[in-house]
């Protein structure tokens, strides 16, 4: 029996997209649901209660536009603490939110910490290239200024989770940059890219952006400035392109013949284009298996989401990341720049920027 | 009478494309071509020479992959830096080249030099969106690393683009940022943000990726690194979710026969998602017009490159940033931590790292 803590107060659709999801992911019986939030908001949102939910109360909401720090000081019975604090307890393996994104990775920081060796968190997006293959892109967002260590710690993670997760041993990885030529970069990757030679025995080197669709690496690294810029363009292409393409079909009626007896390639083309998080993203680095799903989720994704914690806990992710870093590596020298007496979880500087 | 020097020599397809995209385009009589390289080879490629074509020798030949400080070293007399010289001698209003763009930025501004109160020279891109009107985003590819300061002067010369070359005042400029929030940001745009409010009266804030098609603002700032990977992203997208759907279309017979019956849509998409750089872009910032193509050019696009050459040149556009640089503003406090000594020029870190 696995058990997932769901942040039932989080998400654009929260709570009805919620609590509708947990109720279909509850039909598996080896999956026991914790709905987070208020309980009789969400008692009532159920005709009957299964035996496999159960309710924890919390409070308070975190809105989709708070300040992440702000949240965790305000709000300290969140739907999010309390979510994140029942696997901090072991009542719950995973935890999974629709919500704020940078009030769960402060929240999930300050209540689970990170695994030893992790500097900062990450956040991944996932593109599926024309061959079906995946390719990971981290960090997309917590970052957005990395020391040239960071990003041997993202290929890390990234290696744990393709290993775990994905059972795709060996990923290669490589540096988003401008330019495959070592030469080419600026100053953090360049420094980034000697580091990932010495120390990352999967790296390949550079990758420009179109190896991300183009299958050119399994993990790429890059800082959170960059990788969240790049996603959001990703997502407003595709769907520039997909509306541009609705309305020259619809725009003649002979066109609208055409496509309606095409209809099935479009659907075809739709599924695969789907390259956005499917469920969620694990949240990398922190002492607990974290999964942040959209928060634009419907009921069917929230079940996904559900379901991907489960899978995340029971792959052994997080045991995976700790082993990982537990090996022992020979650490950069500019390692020793880092402060060790400044706290991570606390510092402004720690709370990620995404929206 | 317009002179365009024309690098005869640059780009994967010269010098059949570039003689012959002369040919085409020096049928306007009031435009007179340069033909920059070398002679014979390029003479044997015309039948008969029309009146309003001249030839300028140029024995070397800069290749596509070659270093660009490299290039202007032990190439002298290349087609790029005999081209250039036109346009300082005043032999030439303006310069196109489809060749090696770290190379033309490079002998741009040896030959050339900067614009006074233009630090670094810089590259844009423009989108179009769905409404139809454009976005320009700068920087593109030139400074891989920025100083906040840049970030204005971009803004500037986007300015000076609109008003001269797109003749579309008042322009409104965002700062590419990961969240609108003033807040959002790494430490260079967090200075960035502070510079623009204060000196550029149309900065509106910061935008997300998505704007860049949503047509949220005119002009977009953004550093070489981020602004590179930005549009060699979006290129692979488009290419990406254009070949997916022929192939989906291709699949079955039936599928066939619906896209043959609606072609019209799909060429007049097609036409609309031709948002890459018309013809080229030009350099912004060296004192003189300056037009980069993309290496692919074929004749057409050869044709497209000579005549906004001529465009840029006939528009005033380096005029207009004379007049945008010399305007008294005041300058930011933090130019002063910029090494007077130094030559950019000269300096590796000047070479632009696009390919």
């Amino acid at each position: 029996m696995t058990t997932v803590a769901l942040d039932a107060m989080g998400g654009d659709n929260a709570p009805a997209a919620t609590v509708e999801g947990a109720l279909v992911a509850c039909g598996d019986p080896s999956l026991e649901i914790l709905l987070v939030g208020r309980r009789e908001e969400l008692r009532s949102l159920l005709p009957t209660v299964p035996p496999n939910i159960r309710f924890v109360d919390a409070a308070d909401i975190v809105t989709m536009e708070e300040s992440a720090a702000a949240s965790i000081r305000a709000k300290p019975n969140s739907s999010i603490m309390v979510g994140l604090d029942c696997v901090k307890r072991g009542d719950a393996d995973a935890f999974v939110s629709f919500g704020n994104t940078g009030a769960v990775v402060a929240a999930s920081l300050r209540q689970l910490g990170r695994i030893q060796g992790v500097d900062r968190p990450a956040l991944s997006a996932i593109f599926r290239n024309a061959h079906g293959s995946r390719t990971l892109l981290l960090d997309v967002g917590v970052n957005v200024d990395c020391r040239p260590e960071y990003y041997v710690q993202f290929a890390t993670m990234g290696r744990a989770y393709f290993e775990r997760v994905l059972h795709h041993g060996n990923p290669s990885i490589g540096l988003l940059n401008v330019g495959e030529e070592q030469a080419k970069g600026n100053q953090n990757t360049l420094r980034a890219h000697e580091l990932l030679s010495e120390l990352e025995p999967n790296f390949i080197g550079n990758v420009e952006g179109k190896e991300l669709i183009g299958g050119g690496a399994d993990i790429v690294v890059t800082d959170g400035f960059t990788g969240n810029i790049t996603i959001k363009v990703a997502e407003a292409i595709v769907a520039m392109l997909t509306s541009e393409l609705r309305q020259s079909l619809m725009s003649r009626l002979h066109y609208k013949l055409g496509a309606w007896i095409a209809r099935g390639a479009f659907r075809g083309l739709k599924m695969r284009l789907n390259y956005q998080r499917v469920g969620g993203a694990p949240l990398f680095g922190v002492d607990g298996a974290v999964l942040i799903g959209h928060g634009r989720a419907d009921a069917e994704a929230v079940v996904s989401g559900i379901r991907a914690a489960r899978d995340l806990s029971e792959s052994g992710f997080v045991d995976g990341l700790r082993d990982a870093f537990g090996e022992s590596r020979r650490l950069p020298a500019s390692r020793s720049v880092l402060n060790p007496d400044a706290d991570p979880e606390l510092d402004a500087a720690a709370i990620p920027q995404t929206s």
